[in-house]
């Protein structure tokens, strides 16, 4: 069936774009893959590391052309995409991604994909990244052993080639080395709200706020050690992707702030008391697991 | 110099009093190293770990055939054994520590040693951990590129011989690959509230607060990836080591908590707002130094 895919499309040859391509390639896939980038950059150098095998001159064009078209940008230029793609495209064509946040792209996807006249979206998110982006950073292994998690709507109604492409696309995820999960998209944006945007602005508000205290002085970062490093590498995240997801995933991530303010100050008010330890007992039992 | 020291003792031989142990045998000390644990199962690790030569039956007599004596076990604990090593020793030998709070420790040197006719004491503390404890995770690279703070008080009079140790102590943590630097103690302690005390006790909050969300689906942490593997990493360590910490710097730990409860706040208040660009900005500046 893989041999049916003739092209796939890459929309945004960014770390994860660029990544999907080598994966791809590693795994053997046979056919050709498009790209296409905002930035020229990003696209050419996508092309010199083999993960597409042409650049596309617009980002329509590149899906119309293919099997399958993988959108990987911010989720707010996500949406824009799939509004202007899915006139273009037949029902014998499927549209996937890798937004962080699902809830948005769902109700897109019911809007303009999967019936039986309409192009097939399925919603995907790999979890898989790094905090600096950029295809430079591509790597053709960072699927490997990650969780990709589809949010597909079982009420969805797509053609039989339509159908047959979401197959396909998955078999290729497992390709790429990650293993597949299927959930409900509000409870996705639920529980990445925890797993996933809870450690990252934590991060961010722990090396904001050092920055402020000793940023004049660099050398206490080395005195921190492995320990400060790890706790703020994902300060380094770019704002541009965390922007959307901010905007489209606020109250879930809003409660597990709360939540962990609330935490804290659990803490700071009992470094004197037994709480304390039932508090490290709690963090000891989440790494046993 | 060096060969003028015949004998180490090392007063605790868990995670760091065994590294000591191997990183001065990795750096070709040639006296003895006679090491002294309160449960002897950690004592027979670092022996048959080549970290010492012999294990004593209690913690003084070790000291007192040494030239230099290295407590490495908590602070409280390291306060008593300094109270009572301190009546055994001479002018002519030298205790040193490896504590994370200097203040009490300083103060507690101040009572005991430090004239020229008491034993001399360097307040230390190796910025090198791992964490989890115990004499078998012990590595003789574990404070290679680390930074070695020292606290001492140039008020402090001691015998000729004493200051001959110290000298000697300063170069065998170097020759351990440690970079040595010196810092006032109330300095010191309002540091390691920012820089280890706090990435600490965020890891720990966190930590507890997933397992509450998230314990009974472990299935959840997969999920999460490398990102929430690394900021509940720290929620490993043990209690017994951070309760000391706790209740031996904890105006400057209550401080440094209190302000990332605001800053957490902050971000979640602005989860819409131009403010989230403003802390991703700071945070990503905090990792480019």
């Amino acid at each position: 069936m893989l041999r049916m895919i003739q092209r796939i499309a890459i929309l945004g040859t960014g770390l994860l774009g660029t990544s999907v391509g080598l994966a791809l390639r590693a795994a053997a896939f046979p056919g050709s893959i498009i790209g296409w980038n905002r930035g020229l950059e990003g696209a050419q150098t996508a092309l010199e590391m083999g993960a597409i095998d042409s650049i596309a001159a617009n980002p329509l064009d590149a899906a119309r052309s293919s099997d399958i078209t993988l959108i990987s940008v911010p989720i707010y230029a996500t949406l824009d995409l799939m509004a202007q793609l899915a006139p273009v495209l037949t029902p014998h064509q499927l549209v996937t991604d890798v937004g962080s946040t699902k809830a948005q792209i769902v109700a897109q996807a019911a809007r303009y994909y999967n019936t039986p006249q309409r192009p097939a979206f399925l919603p995907g998110h790999p979890m898989a990244g790094k905090e600096r982006g950029g295809a430079e950073l591509a790597d053709a292994n960072l699927f490997r052993n990650a969780v990709w998690l589809f949010t597909d709507d079982p009420a969805w109604q797509r053609s039989p080639r339509g159908a047959e492409l979401v197959t396909a696309w998955r078999k290729l995820v497992v390709s790429m080395g990650s293993r597949t999960t299927d959930i409900d998209p509000a409870r996705h944006d639920e529980m990445v709200a925890w797993v996933s945007h809870l450690p990252q602005f934590t991060a961010t508000a722990l090396g904001a706020l050092l920055q402020e205290e000793i940023g004049d002085a660099p050398e206490l970062k080395d005195v921190g050690g492995r320990a400060l490093r790890e706790m703020t590498r994902l300060g380094a995240s770019p704002f541009s992707m965390w922007r959307d997801i901010a905007l489209t995933n606020t109250e879930p991530i809003e409660r597990a702030l709360h939540a962990l303010e609330q935490r804290l100050a659990l803490i700071r008010e009992n470094l004197r008391t037994p709480v304390l330890r039932d508090e490290f007992d709690q963090a000891n039992q989440f790494r046993r697991e």
